[in-house]
């Protein structure tokens, strides 16, 4: 059954998906050859300290500090270091050297995706990478291969699961942003150094590769724009709940089209927004990560599933290293990445969206007509109002007006904000969110 | 950009799905070509009747009624006739004059896919069959490469939308099953003959395609153990949403581990059975179909989208097509499907699972504790139990009981039931349902 020579497999890196996977591949060994058609060879771990102390034991013996006399003796290489150097280096001397590589590394794809593939493309090796974005859930794949005979008009996802998490608490428990992080933070949802996923920064890497994908274009990091989940309050939450949304942080790759000349173009952005509480991604719960999918002929497609974990992670590097073990055995060059559309990407001012805004008027006749006038005049239309007596003593004399808008372009949503914001008679703008996946 | 020759690509049938893919085929013929690499060419439709009316307009010179003669000048045949013959010979003769072939041909797979497989391998072609299973959801090609380095424990899946309409309305809006029955039937969720969907015909052809990739073993359809819905009461559904679950028909395949010797063996089955309302699967309403996987690696995972339609199934058949035309271009022979684990299959008596029953009883002291007695004969250990006095003036002198039991094998479960029905105190079982997806 088993005719291939044994394919040598190097680790670059023993974190926690880095063990998982080794330990992976030694107690699966049999099924794995079984369903490759090769022996899979684990050749060695290349670490920094040999000694350290892991999560998983392993055999001493696999682990090595010299990566390039590993990578350069391998047919797979496996690249878990994360970081930018030495991990491209190491990349780079792999393809060149004509092993197939596998990464998860969401930082170095979003920064140098296109350098690498470009590589692999010109010496016939491949790249692979479906544990970068939403670790176990197979969605690369299926926007690479899937649905390569449609044409994808949205990607919509929940991507990452710190974030999640904080929102959900305090959707579910009613905890404070403070509160919800703390938790986070004891559970390891959360980062010592919240920064990369609070702002946004883990998922606008993920929606670069996503968008890169899905539009066969090549989306520079910098092109995204950016909004993370530190100004979104408890009190917002609540307000969203009663209204029958919930507040996620979305990543969103879009294709838009001018609607007289028909070009197209594309819009990459990470912000919190509200969504329906019926939409499916409303259900995603905890750290988990789902990506919902619009295509055209297909419809709405949802991946929903683990999206961090060592163990997890593993299985999408070990999904790709069956498929890069497998074309050796079989043969053949594989499938390219190409930025072939190549579609310009606009600034979010482009886009089309839709808003919710939460403004304290003075509780006087004619402010609702003062605010109408600001609406209109920039051709906004109003889906819902909703006033009401405020409550607070401190804030006596004020009203408060929670305002829906149909869809606009962002840049007249966000023009009518800042010119409601002058008015005088708005003494506060106390929330201003944008409404997706209707 | 287009350096390979044209290929040619024959379809054979022209129903919804048919049409639809030719018309998208052609419509994105240049989209398709700078992502294969080489440009394809719809060279025939063969249909019995050239001139019948159809629901898409496509170019009359395409039909023809000599399908052995398109298939023969074709490099990728698209079998999209259904039914077992002439399909069957169709692809025979395609793949054995070396073309690759895509199906979506759910019940030919079901029962000849391992000869059909055998002889794609025996030739070095390929088969694809993507919209076989959940229409435009990517779920075999997930579970076939990027869960080929995980062990699949559990597939679970709503994979009949008919089905699902049916019970969804009754679970919604109250509906009786005929009345739910008759708006699925005037919204074209039902077939004229329901049978194959009511009866989980159907959903059991499924269930065989995903288990055999799941388990690398050849199920046959005879060995799924199959219940429909037709007995499933809209009293059990409203009983089912006051405790919390509701009713699903579930296709469910799982890997099975004896726990004194740990050989595997595998369950393939279809029923409807109650789920928690907190479980991702309760969440497909309408039409819709999910399927949830359990990897030993990847934890749980669900893909959900559009079960059916026409254009939705078309986008499945296209992203084949694309792989299919890849690999021409790319050269290879592609990835084998090899019953290479032949795990056996065990009956439905054999697998554990829970129940709950309702059964209608004397409404006098020592019931329960007879009930329980039997249960405890047969080593069901029970989780809840919840006695009302009936309220119903036929059946004064009785109450209820509805009794949920833990984790018991089938079998042992099934014969509790039976025992408990002949005893003289037991007036009525009303219901019994299995409860899955804990």
């Amino acid at each position: 059954m088993i005719e291939y020579r044994n394919l040598r497999v190097a680790l670059l890196g023993a974190g926690s998906v880095g063990s998982q996977t080794a330990r992976l591949l030694l107690e699966h060994a049999d099924e794995l050859a079984s369903r490759v058609g090769a022996k899979l060879e684990l050749a060695g771990i290349a670490v920094r300290n040999t000694s350290a102390k892991r999560d998983v034991e392993l055999p001493a013996e696999l682990y090595t500090t010299d990566a390039e006399a590993l990578i350069t003796s391998s047919d797979i290489v496996i690249e878990l270091m994360g970081g930018i150097e030495p991990a491209k280096s190491y990349i780079i001397q792999a393809l060149t050297s004509g092993a197939d590589v596998i990464t998860a590394n969401k930082a170095l794809l979003a920064e140098h995706g296109d350098e690498l593939f470009e590589i692999a493309d010109q010496v016939g090796a491949q790249l692979y990478y479906e544990a970068s974005v939403a670790a176990a859930i197979p969605i690369l794949r299926p926007l690479r291969e899937s649905l390569a005979g449609d044409r994808i008009n949205r990607v919509m996802g929940i991507v990452n699961g710190s974030t999640n998490y904080i929102l959900d608490r305090m959707d579910r428990f009613g905890d404070s942003a403070e509160d919800a992080a703390a938790v986070a933070l004891e559970l390891g949802f959360l980062e010592a150094d919240p920064t990369l996923d609070v702002e946004g920064y883990d998922a606008a890497q993920k929606v670069t590769i996503l968008a890169s994908l899905a539009f066969h274009t090549s989306v520079p990091v910098a092109s995204v724009h950016r909004e993370g989940i530190a100004s979104v309050t408890l009190e917002q939450v609540r307000a969203a709940r009663e209204a029958g949304y919930v507040i996620k942080l979305l990543a969103i790759a879009e294709r838009l089209a001018d609607p007289d000349t028909g070009v197209e173009s594309i819009s990459a952005r990470v912000y919190p927004a509200l969504i329906s509480r019926q939409h499916p991604l409303a259900t995603v719960h905890e750290g988990k990560n789902a990506v919902f999918v619009e295509a055209e002929a297909a419809g709405s497609l949802m991946f929903y599933g683990a999206g961090a974990g060592g163990v997890e992670t593993a299985s999408a590097v070990l999904g790709d290293l069956v498929s890069a073990a497998r074309r050796h055995v079989a043969g053949g060059p594989g499938v390219a990445q190409k930025a072939h559309a190549s579609l310009p990407i606009v600034p979010v001012g482009s886009i089309e969206t839709r808003y919710q805004f939460t403004l304290e008027v003075a509780d006087e006749p004619g402010v609702l007509a003062t605010v109408a006038t600001v609406l209109a005049s920039h051709r906004v239309s109003v889906e819902t109002v909703i006033q009401t007596a405020s409550t607070d003593t401190e804030a006596s004399g004020t009203a408060t007006l929670v305002i829906g808008t149909h869809t606009a372009r962002e840049a007249s949503l966000s023009a009518t904000v800042t010119e409601l914001a002058n008015l005088g008679v708005v003494t506060a703008v106390k929330s201003v969110l944008r409404i997706e996946g209707i």
